[in-house]
This record gives structure tokens, C-alpha cells and sequence, in this order.
């Protein structure tokens, strides 16, 4: 019997032969804490285990993402917390503005293949589109895995997902995602890995990947995986300097399930209030009340992204009823989309762009709806309340939907916008 | 016995011989409301005077610059007040990211000579740099003034402010507004007018003026006043596609008092906390502790206010110890500083780039500080809790000063990175 990328990397990182169900100790190569329960984390190394130190202050990072600049000074003292403790353990702490803890990692080239990275945040299952095993935990494993170097995991089960063909245009990976979730269920990869592979994942580019593995989690997966290849090995070159060794999966490795999706029969899809239970194909559901639309996130706030939204509004207008928040993933993200023009295109059209972070996503600040309002996000939750507002709606499309529905003032496919240049002979 | 440009031009508005200590009843130009108090004048109006309608709905203007993007469900409710009063009512409303409305206002060419404007915020005092009469007013007052076009007014005596001389290198207008404060004193020019003139105005454009009459408020004054002259012209004509009459005082008009400063003797000055009476020389205080750097707000969040931060920010990286957060004062001003590179220059600095608004500086959102630091800012007040923590303490100086202070870690001068850059043979 073979075994699957996560059984091999689990192995290596436990010194155990493990297999999918063995509950293991495992060594860590990256532990990460934002903002959001860090300041705890922290508190519980010092006064339960009585210290300010970590085990390796290489292998320890602090993110301000969730709430910064300081909204308010509850914020702004819970970040002093994290800075000191920053300077007494000597590790590295991405401050206010740098960006979202899952753009800003692998973009430092701090996740490489077979790694294993914890980090106090759901979305650390994005790093898996990196060749390694990412996962969130909680504030006790945190503090635990900041002290010990190591964690306790039980080796997930594989759900093989299988793409084939490439994408049509005007659908998007986070169309793919939503058809994922779609097939898969909110609950059908609970505390197991999606390795995600096949000759479709070629056509996908580095962002696009991390769209997909940031999304398992709302299948309930522990952990997202793909292989290394060509796009992967070039990724890793440029933000690494060399291009570190991969881990596959045996041929015959076990696996619980198996999906196959076929990119290129894919469509434009939405998931509706308050659920992502409730994805809709989004032809059907075209013309509905938006009042926000909102692009940005760990999972649609990359280059690619802005680039995408930034094609669809050049010389266009937000429509006057629609108010567009954009929120550049990271420093970098900002930077090179000022460089490529996407920032200026963004402003002219009549976008409001905040500083890289988290914000509005978890309903901290940076674009809070009003009661009754309906969201249009690239984020990828739509329970009721997660933007800070349980009177409000949350949709869920992709930077296409964001940028089209921003200038038509209802749901809209970049296929509408399209369409309509065409007619007027453009 | 002549009259001044104030009494001049509440005299046209009141249809009287106005003079000075006379209270009258005069004609509104322009009533602009912000989201600190709009949404409790759109109640009073709507629910003492019965109405969602104004007077003018040309001279009604609503801009949402206190708070926005929304950084709470409260503050997202409060705009929808705003936006569905702008829509009833048929009037103007600049939303969240259009920026800070004292710099909107003059810029969208909405403010001319000889104008009587209200604004439901203090610092509408800042309009007196286009020859007008720009004051702040209460929520009665801006909802009366909505529902009547008119409000009544007391005549202020003048304070003659002459300019002698041109700043010398280092020094801005900042500073010259500081020493003014020095000599007249944070109650000097309560309910006053300070008519601001003298041959030293010349060599200073329109938007080191608007930070000087800005701060005419933080000398208790009811209003500023400059002439017209060419400077000014050419920002009019630029704005307003022609040059409209000025009001000039007469020769023998009647001041209570006379200043004169020769801008040629400054030199960089700063507020310690919490209070503009702690004036000092920024020589004798260099060195001194500084946590967060903030550079906006409607005395410093201009264009020129932006080129001077990025003149010394190019380059160079901003201290460790030290968060700079930069916030354009409109999307004019931020979209030029992105043409003109400054935008890209903070953010390899390390500077945060916060959308257009009033944000930190009133303390709702976007940088609010932790206990026990310290702020070094180019707003126009310092006071205890001021932004957001009565456990912080506020720094005020110029855009140069605050430039400077990033890359030094310290309170510092612009001289002092020049004589760095010296001393390297640069």
C-alpha cells in the first residue's frame, strides 16, 4: 500500500510511519499567529508556562492582520501585547498593513514543500497549494507548538480531487472552489486533506491555487494539497532562491474519495445568504441587490485578482447605487498593483482602497454593511454576521462578479459587461 | 470708517450695514454636513421641521469623512441615514474614500469668494483661504440652515494677521500656523475673525493656506479670511472654470488687534501634549519618543503635504520602532500622489496607506494608538483622548517633521536627514 503526500509529510515530521487515523506528535516548522487570539496565546505562554520565549525564534510569526491600523484601542493595546512579545522573543512580526497572514507567507517565501505550519487561523490550509501541510489550530495548540516546537495531529484521510481540462473564459478558480463545494458539501472533507491534482491543475497559476486550498476548509477539510510542478518549482524559485524538493503521493496510495472535475464545463457561480450551502449558479440569481461589493481576502486579494477586477473596470464607473471596497492582499500585492496601473483604474472607477488586511472579511472594520445591506465579497464565508453585521446578506463570486456587479449595481457576470462593449461596437 | 472683508460680506448676506458685534440673519451659500452630527440634523429635520427636503438642494452638501468605510454596525447604519436623506432630498453626498471634506469642498471648485458657508464641523474655518466666510456650526444650526437657507450670525471683530518675508528651507506652513498660536494665544481669537494677509501671502500656495486658516479655530476663531490674489485666481479658475470678484477689507477698516509675522525668522515647531499652549521648538525636544507617525487630516492631507513627506521619505526606510500611517485627504490627492510616485515611495517606506477620510485624527478607526504612546501628527489638535485613547499622547508638527521623525525613529527635523544625506558626500 502506497501512501498519500500528507501520510509521507506527517511521517517525516512525526519520525513514525504514519498513516491516515494514527494520532502522532509532529515536529513544526512555522507556527503563525495573527492578531485575532495571539495577544492569547501569548498570555498563556507567559503566565502558564512562564515565559517569553519560543522554542526557535526562526520558526515563530506574528501577523496584525485581522484588525489594523488599530480600529479602536482595545486593538491597539492587544497589538502592543504582540510587539513586545515580538521584541522579547526576537521573532519576526508582519505589523499592521503588511497584509494577510496567508498572502504575506508564501510571498516571503516562508512555506516551502513538506513543511508542516500551524497558525492560529483557519485559512492556514491555503499553504497546502505549496506542496506542504497547513493547518489551523487554536490558541492552546498555539502557545503549545510555540513552546515545544511541536504539535499533536491526527493524519487525516485523503479525498482525491481530480482537474481536468482548463477553465473557460470568464470563469474563475473561485468558481472551481464554489463547484467544489458544491459536489463535496460544507461537511464532506471534514478533518481530511483534499489533494487536489490532475493535468487541470497546470492551466492554474500560483494565485489561483491558493484560492482553491483556502476553500477546503469550508468542506470542513484539515488540510488542502497539491503537487509540485512546473508553476509551483518557478513560485518557490523566485521567493526562495532555489527550488526545494517535492513530495508526491504513491501511486497507490489510499483514498477515502475520489472527484473529478471538468474545468472547462464550468460557469460563473455564487453562493448566497447565509450559507455556502446555497451556491447558485450565478445566471440564475443575475440582476439581485448588491450595496457593497468587496474584493479582497486570503482568498481572491492576489495580483491575479486585482488584475482580473482591474481589466473589468478600466475606464468604467462603480455604478452610483454600489459602494466598492478593495482591499490589496499585502505591501507587495499594493505595490505591484500600483505599478501596473490596477490601483489608478480602481481610483478612477471610484473604488475605496484600504490597506492590506483582513477587515472587513471578519467584520473588524474597513466596510462594515448596514443593517439590510446586501455584500458582495470574494471572501469565502457567508454566515450570518461574519462581516459584523447580523442584519446584513453576504454573497460569495469572484473578482469577475465583484468588478462587474460594481459597475452594473445588481448581481452581474463579467459576461454582461462584455457583452455590452460589444453592442456598442467597441 | 471702512469696513473688513468679513463685515463686507455678512453685510451682502444680510442685506444690512453689518458691522462687527451685530448679530443678523444672513443668506447660506453652502451647508455641508459630516457623519459625526448629519444623521441627528436629518432626525431634527425630519422630525421637528417634518421634512426630508432642504431649502437648496444645490447648497446642501453631506460628506462622509468621520468614519467610513464603516468600522461598526453603528457607524454603518448611521450612513444609511445619510444616504437615503441624500437621495430624498436630491442633494450631494460624497461617501466614504472621497475624503475629508474640507479638502473636498474647496477642490470640487464648491467654495468661492464672498460665500457665507456653514459646516457641521469646526474646522470649515479652513474655507476662508478662498475669501470666503467658512464657519462650524451645531446640528440646530446646519438643520435650521437646511430647512431655511439662512442662520443667524454674530458680526466678529478682525485680528489683522500680516505675512512678512518667505519661509525659510525646513520650515512650513505648519509652522508658521504653530507660531501663530504661540503669540495669539489658543483663546486669543475667540469668535474672531483672523483676516490673514500681508505681502509674505504671496509666497505661499493655496494649500499651505488652507492649513493656516484651518488652524484659525484652534485660536478660538470664529472664521479666517485671505484676500484674493493671484495664487488663489489661479486655483479658482482651475476649479471653478473662471475667476469670480474678490472682497477686499477697506484701507481704514477697523481691527481689534495686529500680528505680524516675518516667516523668514521660523523655524520647525511642534505641540507637546495635550495641549496647542505646549508649543516648543522642535530643536529643543528632538530625540523624543515617538510611536506612531500620522500624515493627513484636513490641516495637512493636501497635495503638497504629500510632496513634502515623500521629498524626505524617498529612499529611505521608515524605523522599525515606528508605524506611518499616511492618509491622502481626498481621492484627488491620493490619485495624483500615486501619478507623481509619492504613493509608491511611502509604501517602500513602509508607510500604511489608509483611504481618504478623517480617521485617526478624530479618533474612530484607522490607527488609533495604544496606551502610553506617543503620536506625532499633522493635525490641528492634540488633546487628551483626542484619538481614541486618553492614555496616549499627541504630537502635532509639520509633514516634514513627521517625514523626518519616521526615518530617525525620534522626534527629528527635515535638516537632520539632509545632514545625514551630507555627511554620507550624497
Amino acid at each position: 500500500m502506497g501512501k498519500t503526500a500528507i501520510e509521507k509529510i506527517i511521517s517525516n515530521k512525526s519520525h513514525k510511519d504514519a498513516v491516515a487515523g494514527d494520532i502522532v506528535i509532529a515536529d513544526l516548522d512555522l507556527i503563525m499567529a495573527q492578531d485575532g487570539n495571539a495577544p492569547l496565546a501569548i498570555k498563556m505562554l507567559k503566565e502558564e508556562l512562564g515565559t517569553s520565549k519560543v522554542f526557535d525564534h526562526e520558526k515563530v510569526i506574528l501577523v496584525i492582520d485581522h484588525c489594523g491600523p488599530a480600529p479602536n484601542q482595545g486593538a491597539a493595546n492587544l497589538q502592543q501585547i504582540m510587539r513586545q512579545f515580538a521584541e522579547d522573543a526576537n521573532i519576526k512580526l508582519f505589523d499592521s498593513g503588511e497584509g494577510v497572514s496567508h498572502v504575506l507567507l508564501p510571498e516571503k517565501g516562508m512555506v516551502k514543500p513538506g513543511d508542516f505550519v500551524i497558525g492560529s487561523d483557519s485559512h492556514t490550509v491555503t499553504y497546502g497549494a505549496l506542496n506542504c501541510f497547513g493547518t489551523g489550530m487554536g490558541s492552546t495548540d498555539i502557545t503549545t507548538g510555540m513552546y515545544t516546537g511541536q504539535a499533536w495531529v491526527r493524519v487525516p484521510e485523503s479525498i482525491k480531487v481530480n482537474l481536468r481540462g482548463s477553465l473557460p473564459p470568464y470563469v474563475s478558480a473561485k468558481d472551481l472552489a464554489l463547484e467544489m463545494i458544491r459536489a463535496i458539501g460544507v461537511n464532506g472533507a471534514t478533518n481530511m486533506c483534499l489533494e487536489i491534482s490532475g493535468d487541470g491543475l497546470k492551466s492554474l497559476n500560483m494565485d489561483e491555487r491558493f484560492t482553491l486550498c483556502n476553500m477546503a476548509i469550508e468542506m470542513g477539510g484539515k488540510c488542502a494539497i497539491m503537487p509540485m510542478d512546473e508553476v509551483c518549482q518557478r513560485y518557490l524559485a523566485e521567493r526562495m532562491g532555489h527550488i526545494p524538493e517535492g513530495i508526491w503521493s504513491d501511486e497507490h496510495a489510499n483514498y477515502i474519495a475520489e472527484h473529478t472535475f471538468d474545468l472547462s464545463s464550468l460557469e460563473p457561480l455564487v453562493a448566497l445568504p447565509h450559507s455556502l450551502e446555497n451556491i447558485a449558479s450565478l445566471r440564475e440569481v443575475s440582476g439581485k441587490r448588491v450595496d457593497i461589493c468587496f474584493l479582497g481576502t486570503c482568498t481572491n486579494g492576489r495580483l491575479s485578482d486585482m488584475e482580473a477586477a482591474s481589466r473589468i473596470l478600466k475606464g468604467k464607473k462603480v455604478h452610483p447605487s454600489i459602494r466598492l471596497n478593495i482591499t490589496p492582499g499585502s505591501r507587495e500585492v499594493y505595490s505591484k498593483s500600483i505599478e501596473l496601473g490596477y490601483i489608478q483604474i480602481f481610483i478612477e472607477a471610484g473604488a475605496v482602497i484600504t490597506p492590506p488586511g483582513c477587515g472587513a472579511c471578519i467584520g473588524t472594520h474597513l466596510g462594515i454593511p448596514g443593517d439590510g445591506e446586501y455584500v458582495l465579497s470574494t471572501a469565502n464565508r457567508n454566515f450570518k454576521g461574519r462581516m459584523g453585521n447580523s442584519n446584513s446578506f453576504i454573497i460569495l463570486g469572484s473578482p469577475e462578479t465583484v468588478a462587474a456587479t460594481a459597475i452594473k449595481g445588481s448581481l452581474a457576470a463579467e459576461s454582461d459587461i462584455e457583452m455590452e462593449v460589444e453592442s456598442y461596437g467597441l
